[in-house]
């Protein structure tokens, strides 16, 4: 039984590592850190909780986690991660970081699109990207796994075999990406108010979104040449989901077929990632509460585009459900243990 | 391992059952019925199942079902069940009916308030109201369950205990009820399309629901005494979850503490059943996809009133879930087998 | 041409009123009052009025203000207005409170349910309960207005004329309403938050929610008779709208005709009360947007009950589009002025 | 005072064109055509008309209603409109038609992308396309006016600018849409119920949807030279509102400060186009329920691209309230007469 212990466990995503964990059953709970609600019980900030959680919620102390648990995962903002790891901690219990802090290689691109001074660049060379579908290797040994943002995991699994089959031209990929509004996180804004966002559709980050060099780093990877894209999120009234819609130019001709054969080359034995059938588009529904991306693909012969798409829950396989996927592969689990969750709909 | 098959496995309810049936290990789907989707990939018609269902939709033949499977499971109008059941289908196997065919005992008001003619009333004596936790007992030894309608699921519980404790006036209880939309079905009306419901709640079946029978008929066993309510159920822009809000005069003088323990004596071995802390008021979105029933009372003494609370999800609980646990019972299973479902938050 | 200021502009009240004073053709809106705001120009805080409102936002200056304008609105949280008015400014302004704060006759009971200390009780006697439709009269000659609350105003209609003709007995109303999200404010608070609201309905402020008393006293005046009624609210996952579900024991034998002629009497002549065609249930987006109420019933001969029911979008009947007939009958305009709105659908 | 009549007034569109015109001062609606609903009372479809429109539907008798009104609005499926205009009907009556009959020039594109044969092709050449920001002057004159499509007029208005100035590469223009569900129209369809609509983002009509030719031909006369783009609209879980998000690659080197000039250039004496300020996106909330557009840009320097935003209410610009600008246009009104509809928020 792995031992597992969460820092920022009442965000959404910290919730929804809790929700997935508790159907775990090769895993215990022992931490449930929350800095906002120390001593309170979990199942009073979460009353979904109420007779499954009975822990009260403890300090972010990492040091006397590592002490107690196998595993941390820490659902926090960006900078305390990487600010409470060290050498000591990472040589007792592995971490799980769902921040930023060591997704990105080169330290300083995350100091520019972040604003914030990295506390312990050395941890960037070790730390893995987990993105199982990618890395599952990697993550197999890995001490400390930088867990994906959502919107990079749905872009780079809609994108990546065009871009390892040289099927796109690399100058030309524009993502255009909607989320629900829980990946606004809990926080008490009016901007996240229900009635600024009920109704209402918005771009925001435009040019400047923390996720654009996340994504440009794993393209960049798969082209084996530096790629820049552009990426444009937009909030969308509803509590969970992801939809990327991916524009590239054509770089040779190819038919649907072939296309869709190069897809199943790359997810065909990936269970998480489902290649819809011709001419279906993925909708964020069919994914609801589940660790599955769908992704499909349309040919534009007028204009020699291609249209790519993916839709996935941003708290389960966009964040929460990665993270299991990623203790699995750590832990030498199957990969998929605890993770089969059926969409709900509707 | 439980051969189970689905009569109507196209509906929202259908549809749930199956979501539920795939992650229960003792139970395996045979058989997809569904009149409207007559060899269609089920996937096709329910997209969240691609690559998890590989079957095809069936049609709705009976009898061929009870030579194939353990239990069927009718997820169907009013009046279709009761029309293709019989005597050599009840000696093979078990029936658990979602429709109301069966819900009634006294066969006249179930064609008042159903306008149909009932089409077997020879198996309404036999067939067991599956309330779970009140029926427990009679359900175990059941050929034809006849699973609650999802308003009286939540309403009997969440009233039951007062009544039978004696502490409200039988003839001052009022129900007022809201529900998701996925209790009106999926049939293509104007009135349920997004933008009909959408930013918008009315009440509709005003003093004519047909729900209201099956309550009355659940309290007056309770009470040992013939009850009528007023019950209203209102349409809410969500897609699932039951509350209802009930009132009643005091019979007697009774403090908060009294009262709780009366909920407590009825609820506090219930797993599904949680009597939520003082002054803490139910909400659907803390049961969403899972079989809990959350229930709640304040007194008010200004008016000597009791406010009963309760929240459900309607597919669940009001609806698969309770199906399931019914077949639990059935087979002798664990009660809560498949139904370790955490609610999903946000 | 009627110069207006408006203290708290920048609550949903305060902006719906901006909104309805922008088409007011013999209004200017003077002062644009806003302590978060002060400065900061208005559309900038609700960007819907972009090259609509050129205007700042500035402080909440009363002595100022009545110097300056004819009438002042005063859209802020219990205690303010009260704390502000004073002999000398109603000597020179006409003053319409959308607060609590001149509501309730009863200091005591305004005291004890608001738990403030009411600043001015000096003006009590003198404030006119602006519901237009049973005090036209007296408004016209008032010089502070309380305008009524939301769920007050849907739910003093919708049952009043059964009051003021005897025909429901009084110590049986039991009133269920449910409510937008607007309702809240918009203060920044998670229980507020979009993913908080959203597929979720719960009843909040059980027996002690502060529109208690003051529907009360509405009614014990139309009975002229103290009365006591249970009253719980709802949160609905809409922005705007109010639903009320009313329920009162007959306390005499009356058909539909009969009751819909009592409805008829005190509503055919009322432009905003529309008293809806025989078994149409009123909804909350047939009159969302505009200043009316649609109010029905049914009665239930099984009981002995009658059910009312009334919608209304609760910022403009429900608060800025009364405080804006309030205000035209205090001017001698006609009554409806800059109320000609047609409701939005879908 | 004009005599108005309405071909398919109760379908969203039309409704909405009720709507507005209940509120023009210069108008009366004379003829309620509804297929569909014939002799029914129009308040019976649309109940937030109950004790505004006292008529009843009548059938879409063409002929007749041009000896009746000075303008119709067809608000019909295409096809419908171009099969009952004549030279007869339009020497007698104004025709403003919302379907897409006479919006294409070329009748083969119009015939393979809607899959009709065009029934009057001969007034195509003759139909001004109304799109008033660009075509004011022939509007005025024309005695038939096609109507725009809701994407394409927002596309086109955000768009315009760039293109008319050079400062873009025409092979590079991409179009990512966002639309609420009442684009889809009132039908009874599964797909738009809304448990499939809720809690859900998806793309549809990818590379084939209709108005990618229409907003093709608008661009192409702003550049004097043919385009061709891509063009992927997405339904989004809200009532109303288009938000569309476009990328094309810069010409030549343009600050922010030279591209908002050339904004300015072409809007700032529109009283329909808002420009907003400086890294401001556009929200459908901010225009919901009035004839604006809003629309705004982002410059990005890494990637020399620009990306184009604009908002609208698909049902007032996108629909009806542009078919009342054009009619306002036609009779020698002021342009924005019955237009002054103030955003409604939240």
């Amino acid at each position: 039984m792995i031992k597992a212990g969460i820092i920022g466990s009442t965000g959404y995503a910290g919730q929804e590592l809790v929700r997935i964990l508790v159907g775990h059953r090769e895993t215990q709970i022992k931490w449930f850190g929350s800095r906002s609600y120390i001593d309170k019980k979990y199942s009073e900030v979460y009353r979904n909780m109420f007779q499954i959680i009975e822990n009260n919620c403890l300090d972010d102390n990492m040091e006397e986690l590592a002490k107690q648990v196998d595993v941390i995962f820490t659902a926090t903002p960006q900078g305390l991660c990487s600010s409470l790891v060290s050498e000591e901690i990472l040589s007792k219990v592995k971490v799980i970081d769902l921040s930023a802090d060591y997704r990105i290689k080169d330290v300083k691109i995350y100091e520019e699109w972040y604003k914030l001074k990295h506390q312990s660049p050395q941890f960037i060379g070790e730390a893995v990207y987990g993105l199982c579908e990618i890395n599952r290797n990697d993550i197999k040994n890995a001490r400390l796994v930088a867990n994906p943002g959502c919107y990079p995991t749905c872009s780079t699994l809609s994108i990546y075999p065009l871009i390892k089959e040289g099927l796109i031209d690399l100058n030309s990929i524009i993502i255009d990406a909607k989320s629900g509004t829980s990946g606004a996180g809990r926080g008490a804004k009016i901007d996240n108010l229900y009635c600024e966002v009920n109704e209402n559709i918005k771009a925001y980050g435009v040019t400047v979104h923390r996720h654009t060099p996340e994504i440009e780093e794993q393209l960049s990877y798969a082209a084996n040449k530096e790629i820049k894209i552009n990426f444009t999120p937009h909030l969308v009234p509803m509590n969970r989901g992801i939809l990327i819609t991916a524009y590239a130019s054509l770089s040779k001709d190819v038919s649907y077929e072939q296309m869709k054969a190069v897809y199943d080359k790359y997810y065909q034995n990936e269970k998480f990632v489902r290649v819809l059938d011709k001419d279906i588009c993925p909708e964020t529904k069919w994914v609801e509460g589940s660790n599955y991306v769908d992704v499909n693909f349309k040919i534009d012969p007028r204009t020699n585009r291609v249209i790519m798409m993916g839709a996935m829950d941003n708290l389960v396989k966009g964040a929460a459900g990665q993270a299991v996927q990623n203790m699995n592969l750590m832990f030498g689990l199957k990969e998929s243990m605890g993770l089969d969750l059926v969409p709900m709909f509707p």
